[in-house]
This record gives C-alpha cells, structure tokens and sequence, in this order.
C-alpha cells in the first residue's frame, strides 16, 4: 500500500482534515468531502479530504493542526491512507430524522463514529436537529448517554464520596457555581466539579471562571487538586471525558440550540465521567430559561433522576426562581466580580447568597456535615467566616490563577455605555433571552470583558433619567452591536405611573 | 480601516473561506468559525474564518480557491475585512425547527444569505433537516422558489416557445432524458434542458451525459446551442442560475435526502431561471422511488401545477410506472450506452423506448408538431428515422464531446463481476431502493464506468446458473464493495417454484 509522508498545516479547523494532491486522489478514488482512515500515526483517525492541484505535492499529505497533533508523527514517519465507505451511522440518522426509536447498538455506532470522526459536520447536525424535532425516549436517553461515557476517559478518586453539582443553563448571572464549590470545599466536603462552556446562554461556568484562572486541566489534575484542595473547577471539554458531548457542542453552539435529550445526557455522561456519586441539579424555572414551566421542571426532575438511577448517581434536584437574572451581573468577568464582592463580604444583591447557601447547604446535608434543614445557615456560616473566599482563591492558585484577585481587580470591558430611564415608572420585567442576546452581541461568552450589569431588578421605582444598567464590552464594534440590540430587544421594560388612560376624555 | 494582501491557498474547499493570522484575528475580535465580510475585491463576501499561528503572516489573508477566485484580486490589491454578526436569518432557521411558518421575507433572507455566503454548512444543513422534518405550506414552497430564482440569473431567449421536461429522481436508469430531448429537437421544437447531478438517486442525466460529453456550460453557450440546434443537455449547477438550490443540494447530498418541498422549488426555480414556458414532469411511481404511492403522486401534481401557475410556467405531469428500472442499465457509461443503443435501432428493453415516445410525444403534441393522440407514434417515427439518434450526436458535438461516438465505444467500468441466479424460479422483485446503494457502493455518481446491467426483469423465468445482472466498477476496491452491499441487499429476489411447504410431512 502507498506510503505517505505528513505536511503539517498550521491552521486550527477543529476537525480531522487533511489535503490531498488531485493525483493521488485520483489513485485512490476519492473526492473532496469523502473521508479516508489515515493509519501509521499514534492514534488512527478518519479524516475529511481537501483536493489541491498545487499546494501538496503528490506522495505528501497535508495534515491541519488537530489531524496532526492527533497522528503525532515524526518528520520522517510515513502514513497509509485507506478510502472509507459513508458509516452505517448516517443511515441511523435519517431513521432519526424520519421520527423511529433508535437501538442501542445504533446509538452506539453513532457516537462512536462522531469520536473517531467519522461522521461529518453535516451528519452530526442533522443529528441534532433531528432529536431537536423528534425528541428521543427514555431508553434512548439512557443509551446515549451510556455510549457517551464508554466511548471517553473516567475519572476513579482514591477518595470518596464524590459530590457535584450541576446549573441548567438559560438564565442569565447564574454564578453560583464560584459559590458553591468554596462552600462546600471548605465544609470538608470533595466536589471536584467539571463545567461548561455557554451554548445558548451568555456564559457557562467554564467561560466565567476562565476570565481569572486556567480551566483547561487533565484528568490528573483535576483528581489531584480536587484530593488536596476539596474542590476544583475545571472544564468539561478539555478533557477526554464524554468527547463525545464536546464534538456535539461544536455543533449545537453555532445554532444556539441544545435539544432536550442532549441536555440530560450530556450533563450526566459528563458527571458519570467525573466520578460524581451524588450530584445536585439547580433548575432555574422562568421565562426564557430552558426551563420555563413547573411542567416542563417536573420533567426534567423525573428524567435526571431516573437516567441517574440507570447509571449509578444518586441526584437530588432543585426547582430554583428563575424569572430575573441572579445578581446584577451578566457576563464572564463581571460575574467574577460580583462572585468575589459576595464572598468579601461586601454588599451585594440578596439573591446571590440566598439562592447560592440553599444550594450548598443541600449538599452538606447530603454529605452529613449539616443537619438537615441546618445546611444552608451553616453555608452562609462559612461564607461569613471567610473560609470560602479562602477556599476560592485556593482553587484559583491551584489552577494557575492570581490568588490575590481581589473583586477591585477584575479586568472588565474596557468599552461602556450606561442605559437610563426615559421615563418614571417601575421596573416590569427582565426579560432573561433578550439581556442573552445583547451580552451574546457584547461578544461573550468568548470575549471576557463583555457583559452587562444590572442596577434595578423587577419591582424596583426607578426615576426618569436614572441608571438601569451598563454594557460593557472589549470593542468598540462590539459595544456598539450591544447597544443595537438592547435598543431592539429592551432587556428591562419600565412601566410608567399611568398605566391605561380610558377613552373619555381620548375619544378616536 | 486595515488592508490586507490576499494569498491563494489552492485548496478546493468548496465554501468561501479564509485563514487570518491569530494576531490580526484578536485584532479584529473574530474567532475560528465566525464570519466576516470581505469587502475590496470583484464581489463582496462573506467568509468564515479560520485561525493560524504561522501559515499566513499579519497583513494577509489566506483565501482558499472558490474565495480567491469570488475576489478575483490581483497581487497588489487590498481587502479589507468587516467582522460580521450572525444573521437573522439563523433565527428564521430555528424558527422553521420549530415547526413554524415562515414568512415570505424571512425565506428571501434565508436564501440570500445562503447565497452571499453569510450562513454556514450547519446552519444551513438545519435548515435543510427542518425542512424535511416539518414540511412546508405551499405558500411557504411559492416563496422559497421565487427567492431562489431571484438571487440568481435567468436565461431569456430570443426564440420560442421554450418547451421543458424533469424526470423526478429515485427510479434507477431513467435515461429517458437522453431519448425525450433529441426527439423533441429533432421535432423542430426547443428544449433547453437543464438537469441535475444525482442526490439519494444512482445518477442524475448530469452525470449520466457527462461521460461523454461536457455538461458544464455558460448561460450563453445554453442560449446558442439550443437556439441553433433546438436542445441541449446542461448542468444546471454549473451556471449561476438558481444557485442557492446548488448550495441546498451539497447539503443534501451526503445525507441522501431530499426534502419535498425542497423538491419542487428546486425544480420549478431551476426550470423558470432556465427560461421555460411549458415544463413536462415525469413521475415514476413505484416502492423506492420518491413517489411511492398514488397519494404522494397527486400531492406531487397538485403541488407542481399550481406553483407553475403562480410563476408563469404551464406544467404537464405524467405519471409513470416506476415499479423496476427503467431498460437494463444503471450508471452513468451504462446508461449513455443503453440510449445510443434504442437510438441505433438496436434490440433494446421495449419499456425505454415506450416510455420516452409517450413522454416526447406529449411534448410534441402540446407544440401542435402532432395531433392529440398521435404524439407518441410521431416520436416513435423520429427515432426510427434516425434523426434523433442524429440531434443527440449534434448536441453532443456542440457540447464538446465525440460525435462518433456509438453504443459500443462508450468507455465502461474496467471491472465487472456477474451474478448468477443460485436456484430455478421467476423474478419476483427488482428492489428500486436495494439497486441505488450497490450502484453507489460501486461508485456512482461521481465515478463514471460505476453502474449494474440486468439482464432479467419482473416475471421473467430464470434457471439455475443464469445470469442475473453485471456488476461494473472502475477500481478493485469499488467492485468489492459493490459486490458485498448486493449479497447483503439482493437487488433481485428469485422465488423458487415451490413457495410453501405445508407441516403435514415436516411436523416441528
């Protein structure tokens, strides 16, 4: 069989693909977009194939960044290319797509196919959209978050038990992740928690966090600093637990989507992988969250617990107010901030901390470190102490932070326009999708500094020409684009004194 | 605002694409992925981005070969680059996943984004996959096909009437097209036909003409040609004519589906552009076809009649018996052998010459060339004077290939392998579905010599050891695959002459 020898194209595609002189294309009969198993490196990938007349010359292939960190070959080192016929999985997919109940052996087959990339980005999407639209089945949830954990690494602790918790996404400033971990940490308690990038919401955990220390840890040492330190927060993606779910993600974020199953099995396979034995779930329920009615919260409720019962977790799940933005802030760095000026001790919206120690305390309790109906005093304790503030930074300087960041040194968005009142009137609604979309325009989750920062919550008297809130952002484009939306979307709507004037003295 | 150097990067990616180097990226706050707008060369852009540490230095970009060659830039000239935000029209796209109606503007912003570049394969693959799933209203399909006729070129002739005719896909070795146009030219009529490249089918009459003759073809040579001759046989995809419906398909085709309201604008906005006032359909019913019941048939011709009336176009359907392939081909060569063959006057399958008079006759007869009824032995009369076989050759010349060419030098797969029926019996069934996969597991469409030739059709009587059908393939590891997906999929079932035996001799 023919030999190559490996180019390596410096350019970040995030998939397997390589570059083939037209030549030997030809030889081997394939065609841009067809896929080839390309064996000889450290790991055998399949790959999509780019055609060029000029750029590679024959006998060579071109391999771009992530192909060729993953064949890892010498310069010497030759490859074999062997043609590949479209996986059987894609036929499992159009089944999908026409509305059957997948197997479990064709669930398998196609996340297996999705990891060694076999599959394309086109495939892998109308995977996505097809469970979007058709949904999936307890027994196929189960499957495929099962096959999403075999088909990655696990985390085994040499200590126990293993606790975690876990934020449904959609609601905007939901930063008590940096709350929880401390709290818990501190009580003597192992949380070594993996989170998330944002797909449909502002920030995940994982984009915040990552404003002021390293999340992109391994496995060794997210098992490591979570044995020494009692926490760690570390993100999901950037090890090779559930890869599977990461390479979902890619597709699902240019979408804003995240189809129901895939959110439960996703979250699931992610803590199996973890390690975690007992995991609580906050599921903020409010308009423009993913969870927007007591219905669709009882859904969510049976099926965590009973996929989690399925693959050996206990979980406990906490129904949480959802309807505004926790705190004031909405953005990576601003909710660090806010994060910080809480654990300080410093004034803060009420909601963080009680929304953030009932959360905690539910753990200690679990964990036997509180009595029950005692834990969430006993959290509020430890933040009153400053043991979890300590334990913060703690985490911060294991994962390579500043751990003398205080809540004044936050760099936030160098860009700001502050948005007032036009009128007198009260604060009617926060509409939690449209603060998303104008701190997805500011440029987050990726760019840090973006956000915004909310002065009045629901119900508050505001005074005409008094501050609402504040974008920031680390563009001026950016801010502009902010301010744009905010402008079209209205992220707060103030009701004036007057609420309705009768026709009579208005006759049309 | 900066200018950048542009440097071709001769790969065929297929997409508009460029490579930023990583400190012009940050420059501009763009990411891998995102999209920005390319403004300074012939035609403006939009681009993903893609992200190097080396390849590309600051102050250039890297555009792959469709973007370089959309800019059309000399050494010296600058672009420059405008980062762009996500366009609306992804919201209309999940609008549509949701199952919701859109609106006529929304529909022109999905093509016209679709169009400049500004919507990417997965955005687009999710637009293509709600379709499929959700449907459309006829409202819906109107404007899609006038949004898809409008952001591309349409042909006006300076003759007329421009008489057309489409075979819908899915039935194997439809080659009536090779037979309908020469007759109908031959006639004295005009028949300007664009055809498509195969989606879920073995191939489309692109592919099949191709062999021998070159299909890609200006909008100006589609104009003389037919002016000149009366017919021509062009690839629709190769001019800039309905282009999104070609940006539609190349999602379409890995997936092998093919939405059906996507269908009919697909076509209708292909045959408008192409300039025809009178359309014939050809609507082969039968399992494994797209039409596989009498419902789905009249759906097809309601639909069709009455988005032809709503843009100017008098459409005819014919429904036709699509229950096995049509003649004995399938594959491209193959099938070009088998039309020059009924052309020559050679013994061929009754059924391809049968049904390509009945169809060129309704042609002729709606051109008043022959009277009510007398439209088929009137195309039954040009083939046996051998003026068709003559206008196919003229055509085919004028489209740069042989004009010599016979049905015995048409270059075939070198590798074939002939199955042969393991019991006496009848041909029970010819499974549509089962011949499309093998033909494509053989390498079809893109391979040429790829393709199955049956020498036994529906109640035929075969006896043991009998030739059943002729695998062709142009390489070794084709043929084999091919050879494995017929063992698994029998494209032919044989009943034996003893089809029960009753338990009164062979008691379980």
């Amino acid at each position: 069989m023919k030999e190559f020898n490996v180019k390596r194209i410096d350019v970040d595609t995030g998939k397997y693909e390589i570059i083939l002189n037209i030549e030997d294309a030809r030889d081997l009969s394939v065609y841009r977009e067809d896929r080839v198993k390309v064996v000889g490196g450290r790991k055998t990938i399949t790959a999509k194939v780019n055609v060029t007349d000029t750029l590679i010359e024959p006998g060579t292939i071109g391999a771009f960044r992530k192909t060729h960190d993953a064949l890892d070959v010498a310069v010497d080192d030759k490859i074999q290319l062997i043609p590949t016929s479209k996986p059987d999985s894609v036929e499992y997919i159009r089944k999908k797509m026409d509305g059957k109940e997948l197997s479990k052996s064709e669930l398998y087959d196609i996340i297996r196919d999705l990891v060694s990339g076999s599959i394309s980005d086109i495939e892998m999407t109308a995977y996505v959209v097809a469970c979007y639209t058709r949904g999936m089945t307890l027994d196929e949830t189960e499957n495929l978050t099962k096959a999403i954990i075999d088909t990655g690494d696990v985390i085994e602790f040499d200590k126990g038990p293993v606790f975690d918790f876990h934020s449904i996404g959609g609601l905007p400033g939901n930063k008590v992740t940096l709350l929880v971990v401390p709290i818990v940490a501190a009580s003597g308690l192992m949380i070594p928690k993996t989170c998330s990038r944002a797909i449909s919401s502002a920030c995940g955990t994982a984009d915040i966090l990552e404003t002021i220390a390293n999340v992109t840890l391994s496995i060794e040492d997210i098992k490591r600093i979570s044995e020494e330190v009692g926490g760690v927060i570390a993100w999901g993606g950037a090890v090779n637990m559930a890869p599977a779910d990461d390479l979902i993600i890619q597709v699902e974020y240019p979408l804003a989507i995240d189809p129901y199953p895939q959110v439960i099995s996703s979250i699931m396979a992610k803590k199996k992988a973890g390690g975690a034995e007992y995991l609580l779930i906050d599921l903020p329920m409010g308009p423009g969250t993913k969870v927007e009615t007591e219905e669709i919260a009882r859904r969510y409720v049976n099926d965590f617990i009973e996929i989690g019962r399925r693959i050996g977790i206990k979980v406990e799940c906490a129904i949480t107010f959802g309807g505004q933005p926790v705190g004031a802030a909405i953005g990576p760095a601003l909710e660090v901030k806010e994060a910080l000026e809480a654990l300080e001790g410093k004034k803060v919206r009420t909601s963080l901390i009680e929304k953030s120690a009932a959360l905690a305390g539910l753990i200690l309790e679990a964990g036997g470190v509180a009595t029950t109906g005692q834990g969430k005093e006993a959290a509020k304790e430890i933040i009153r102490s400053g043991k979890a503030l300590e334990k913060l930074l703690e985490i911060i300087k294991h994962q390579g932070g500043n751990h003398e960041i205080t809540s004044e040194t936050v760099p936030l968005g160098k860009y700001t326009h502050t948005v007032v009142s036009d009128k007198e009137g009260y604060v009617d609604a926060i509409n939690n999708k449209s603060i998303v979309k104008v701190v997805r325009a500011a440029g987050a989750p990726k760019s840090k500094g973006a956000g915004l920062w909310l002065y009045e919550k629901k119900g508050h008297k505001v005074a005409k020409g008094q501050k609402l809130y504040t974008l920031y952002a680390d563009s001026e484009r950016k801010l502009k684009e902010a301010l744009r939306v905010s402008r079209e979307l209205r992220p707060l709507t103030i009701e004036g004194m007057l609420l309705k004037v009768f026709p009579s003295f208005h006759q049309i």
